[in-house]
This record gives C-alpha cells, structure tokens and sequence, in this order.
C-alpha cells in the first residue's frame, strides 16, 4: 500500500499470535457454564502469553451471558504491539466488538486473570457488558511490579450503580500462576 | 485475503477519514508555542469530526513537549468504528505510540478538547505523557448527555504523584463549540 497516495490508519491493527488463533478456532462457541471454569480458561490463556513471549501476564475473554458462549479472547500486547493501552481486557473488548459488528456488548460477560486496572475499569461500563469476573487480586500484580493506577475508592459501587455486577478475586493461589511464570522468565531474560 | 488461512486480527484497524488526513499533513511537524493556541487547534479538530460526521464532539493531539512540535491527532470515532474504547485521547495515543514506533510518549504532552472520562484518564500514566492540558471541562459533556464515569475523587492528585501535570479547563465558552455544534445536529438528525 503506498502511503503518500493513501490514508494512513487512525489506530494501527495489532495482529492475533497463531496460539491464540488456534485456540479461538478450537474454542468457537464453546460454551463454559461453571464461572470458575471460564476462570481457569482464561487464566490458562494468561500463562500461554507468557510462555510464548507474545506479550504481558493477562488475559480476558467476552461471553455471553445468557448462553455462556464464548465470543471472543483478549491477551495483554502492550510491548509486542508498542501500544500503552493493549491490556487484555482492552484487546477483548475490541476484538469482540469487531466480531459482533457493533460497539456494544450488553448481555456480555468480560472474564478477566487479573483485576482490571485504571484504565480498563473505566472502559468496562463503556463496553456495555454487565457483569465482570477477575482472577487475581491487584496485590498480585503489584507484587511482580505491574502498576494498576487509580480507580477511585468506590469502583465496585459506580460499577453497582450501573447494573454491572463484579465478581473476584477467583481461583486464589491459582490465579497467581500467569505471574510466577512470568516472574521465572523475566529472571531468565534480564 | 482468505480469513480460513490467515489469522484475523485481534484488534481491528480504524480508518483516518480523509479531513483528518488532509489535517495532518498540513500541520505536520508544525510548532505550537502557546497552549491556548492549541487548545484552540484541538476544539477547532471536534468542531470538524462533529460537521464531518465522523465522529463524537472530542477531538486530542500529542505534542512534544520540548520543541512543541505536533506528533499526532486524535479524535473520537467510537460510533463509526463500532469500538467502544475509540475516544479522542485513546485514538490519540495509539496513533502517536504507532507514528513514533514505541509504546511509550515521555516527554510529550496530551492536549485533549474535554476532560478525560474515567477510561481515558485511567489510560494516561500508562501512556507515558508528562503533561496534560484539557479545553471543556466535564461538565459541559455531561451537559449534551455524555457519560464521564467515574475516575475517583483524587484523580489530579495521583496525576501529580506521577509527576503528570494537569491543566484545565481552558478557553472558558469557547471550549463548549464542539458540543453546540453536535447538539444542533444531534437535533437536526434525530
């Protein structure tokens, strides 16, 4: 594409790895009834990024609620990417919104390894899901050095007024398990 | 290209309109000494994506702090990309991080045409940029029916913890342009 006679695009696209694209294929529509399963998929999904080295400890996923279908997958893909705002939910969100042709996802779930930070609690109500489930507490991503920002005191209770419902922390020890590799890995590299 | 060979994206491509195209090639590399000024320059951007139909009210710029020269704009285009997250100072950011091929903007500044919502000003620190200047304060969005959430009542404090300087609202009634142009064709359309 030559770039003096066309536009250039607004926000770049960020490319899908081939694991996560494999594992979109092979979980097309799958339904996950139980939360704490959802939970373990997602969180499994988080130690996968880390193991191929393809971006950050996180990972979400958009299903529907009334269903339990799975619509789409997010990952964390700020570094590979080199965009500040690719968190996993951020990524999920986008990705959904894409597949379903429309910027809104009420009756969706957004399913996420890791509390969502600043930034991707103020995107929530804008994406339109309804209830938001998290794996790991914030303490254990502040643990590894990962910065949640500030989302106010009173998150849980603006996202109530708004008819989302949180539920987390999930999976306890469980849910650490995306930061201990990443944490062993980091060790390894740097 | 074939979708059943090729992985999909995971986040899609947001296409510049030719305006903002047009926009952006005039103003390249262009220096802005005076911060009302642009200010100015951004409102007058949300004032042209409300006439283009191209979007919400908001419009953003990254600039470079040292030299004041202009790195990249932003606007909103939440409704025409059907993404959720695609408010001014996001498209912005990733449009910045994308033109400068890193995912950090140290030392640059975000001038955004309203205060940033929840999202946005979650997104901020994480961004890198050590400056912000807003035009319409939050208010004035709420006013024609825009949705700020909820940031937290010390959002400019942890700014300034981060060593993030803030500076807002500016150009007073002049900043509300925007909004009164999408109310009156909010109100021609609907």
């Amino acid at each position: 594409m030559d770039q003096t006679t066309r536009n250039p695009l607004l926000t770049a696209p960020i490319p899908m790895p081939d694991w996560l694209w494999e594992m979109e294929k092979a979980y097309a529509d799958r339904v996950i009834v139980d939360d704490e399963e959802k939970m373990r998929f997602v969180v499994d999904i988080a130690v996968e990024n880390v193991r191929h080295g393809t971006g950050g400890p996180f990972a979400a996923a958009i299903f529907e609620i009334r269903t339990n279908r799975l619509i789409a997958l997010g990952i964390n893909t700020v570094v590979p990417a080199k965009q500040s705002w690719a968190h996993a939910e951020m990524t999920a969100f986008a990705h959904a919104q894409n597949k379903l042709d429309q910027e809104s996802l009420k009756g969706c779930m957004l399913v996420t390894s890791c509390e969502p930070c600043a930034m991707c609690s103020g995107a929530t109500p804008w994406s339109g899901v309804e209830r938001v489930i998290y794996g790991a507490p914030r303490f254990m991503a502040e643990k590894v050095g990962f910065d949640e920002g500030y989302k106010g005191e009173h998150w849980e209770e603006e996202f109530a007024k708004r008819k989302i419902q949180v539920v987390g922390p999930m999976l306890g020890e469980d849910a650490y398990a995306p930061f201990k590799l990443y944490t062993k890995k980091h060790g390894e590299i740097y």
